[in-house]
């Protein structure tokens, strides 16, 4: 169909447009739902802060600041995002745990310019050659971090988690196939759920040095470097994970080049507790604005604020998502159901019926 | 000084141009020696064939066609390229061999599209990882090359080989220096003349993989790869090295990515007899050109067409150059020193009274 990167359009029950489901569509769900209370049953039980930003795509530069100075408006007693999604097709999720992010950089400089590898080759440090050194000890192709110190603090998922993600419909070799693979990779020892929410990963998520474009050129670059995310998990100290990765390169380099390491981001993982009374209140809301109860799922990935709420502003947060994993944020053609939309604001609007009682 | 890309000028002696040395300016010598001979004695008692081109920075793509299409007007008894060049100021230098080249890419592609680094961390390979692991496996920071064979053929320089290169004013130091870096590197038990010319190496060009911009992208790339050159010696035959190339990086690529190798260059080593009467006729002309006995040395880098002229046309090739190695071919402010233009005149000139002589 259609790519809709510019052009918006609802066909067969699905809207398709940018921000489709990441995030304007999710977001309007929790103010349809406050427009829906004032329009039926008056008032809202709960005072209502709406705190909209654009930037969350470029790292959200200026929220943490924002929040900070508006410190005592935002104050709240739980902060409800909707950044996730379902597990699938009429499987509602709330995720209670985000996995942490590291992402370092490091840049190797060997002679002071490029030089030819024909009168050059033999006599000067390479420094593509010292960055796939660095890379290809930092971990094995078994998937096993082999820097000193870095699983230190990580735990397997305890019985109740076992239990939930055995619920749920995974299927290593359907998803194999749909990413043109021969079968899944990483920790053969961890069943992939656990591979891709319980433990911490590291990926080199790019690597540059010399001439990349079309054909040959011989040429002995000066700078080599290599961009690399870790995804940690709770009791891994995101802090102590950077200095445990810069002093792995650093002991690395070899004396004939220098080495600069930069640190980029660095938030911890997010746990929300399940028996907090805001979650108990969530899982209500979707068994109502569903019709099912919800599954408790992690996310591999990071939303960075979450760390800020919980450990700074000391505010429980709860990520419910109504879009579907295959709604192709980013991607042309992103997407959002209806029915899951109008699911959302159903469950959005309960959930402040729900909590509002909770909380007295 | 002002940069001479686009305009030439001459100051104190020397010409600043554009291919002032490389080779505007050291093929001239060839048809000015021809001119005064003319002028002065009369007829050449050669018969000379000029070959021009000028597409050797681009891998003269078209030359050895054309050679092989008039190969009866260009049959010569020897050829003479100017192409070299001194060994420093004052020391003119007949170069005697040529290292070969063996230029290959491999290119490994995991899934079939980037994919998120939070989202499919630990479940999916990342071929950066793989191009690393491959790449620090196939030669180690001591400059040593792993690849099984690599080596096969490969002989020490000869008693007066080494004779000749210790006649030379090598400074490593110097050279380090001059390049930024502590010290010298690669295979420690080489001195850095046999490292340079003797020794065959082993250089990743360029690496590639992911997100190389500015600060931090999360991807897990679809795909990655690296060009790497070697550079042979007499003794290695490239087709085979070519061949221990890919079949070490086939080897070592997990059954979870799939692997492309490309073979781009193919150029045997070239040495040129020391005793052939067309190298003892250009020692005579260099002294009688420069007053100076010139010294025998090799270079590191490739010319491939001399490998054809010599493998194929079977026509011994002669390399004297009358440029500097600091006269920046290729680089802003290009320049070739009017005293070194004008004995290079005079050296062809010789070389065609000498040569003629003892060819009868």
């Amino acid at each position: 169909m259609e790519n809709t990167s510019l052009r918006s359009c609802r066909k067969d029950g699905v809207v398709y447009a940018r921000g489709a489901t990441d995030d304007k569509g999710q977001l309007l769900t929790h103010l349809l739902a406050a427009e829906a209370w004032m329009k039926t049953i008056g008032d809202i039980p709960l005072n209502l802060i709406y705190l909209i930003e654009g930037e969350e795509e470029i790292g959200s530069p200026h929220l943490e600041e924002f929040i900070l100075e508006h410190r005592e408006k935002l104050q709240a007693d739980v902060v409800v995002i909707s950044d996730t999604s379902q597990f699938g097709p009429e499987m509602p999720a709330l995720c209670y745990a985000l996995r942490g992010l590291t992402y370092m950089e490091f840049i190797v400089t060997g002679a002071n310019q490029d030089l030819h590898s024909g009168m050059f080759g033999g006599i000067v440090p390479n420094p593509n050659q010292v960055v796939a050194a660095i890379v290809a000890e930092m971990k094995g192709l078994d998937g096993r971090i082999r820097i000193p110190g870095f699983y230190d603090g990580v735990k397997p998922p305890e019985g109740w988690e076992v239990a939930e993600y055995e619920k749920l419909p995974w299927n290593d070799s359907d998803l194999a196939a749909q990413l043109g693979l021969p079968g899944l990779s990483g920790e053969k020892e961890y069943p992939a759920p656990v591979r891709r929410w319980y433990r911490p990963t590291l990926d080199v998520n790019g690597m540059y040095g010399g001439y990349a474009g079309k054909g040959a050129k011989t040429v002995i670059p000066s700078i080599a470097g290599a961009k690399v995310s870790m995804r940690l998990v709770s009791g891994q100290n995101p802090e102590r994970v950077a200095e445990l990765f810069e002093a792995f390169v650093r002991e690395r380099v070899p004396d004939d080049c220098k080495v600069e390491v930069i640190r980029y981001q660095n938030s911890p993982a997010i746990i929300i507790p399940v028996d907090h009374p805001a979650m108990q209140a969530a899982k209500v809301a979707f068994r109502n604005g569903f019709g099912k109860e919800p599954l408790l799922i992690r996310e591999g990935a990071s939303i960075p604020i979450v760390a800020f709420f919980v450990d700074t502003m000391k505010m429980p947060s709860i990520l419910f998502g109504f879009g579907l994993p295959d709604d192709n944020p980013h991607a042309p053609n992103e997407k959002f159901t209806l029915a899951d939309f109008h699911r959302g604001i159903a469950t959005s609007a309960h959930f402040m019926d729900v909590y509002s009682e909770a909380a007295g």
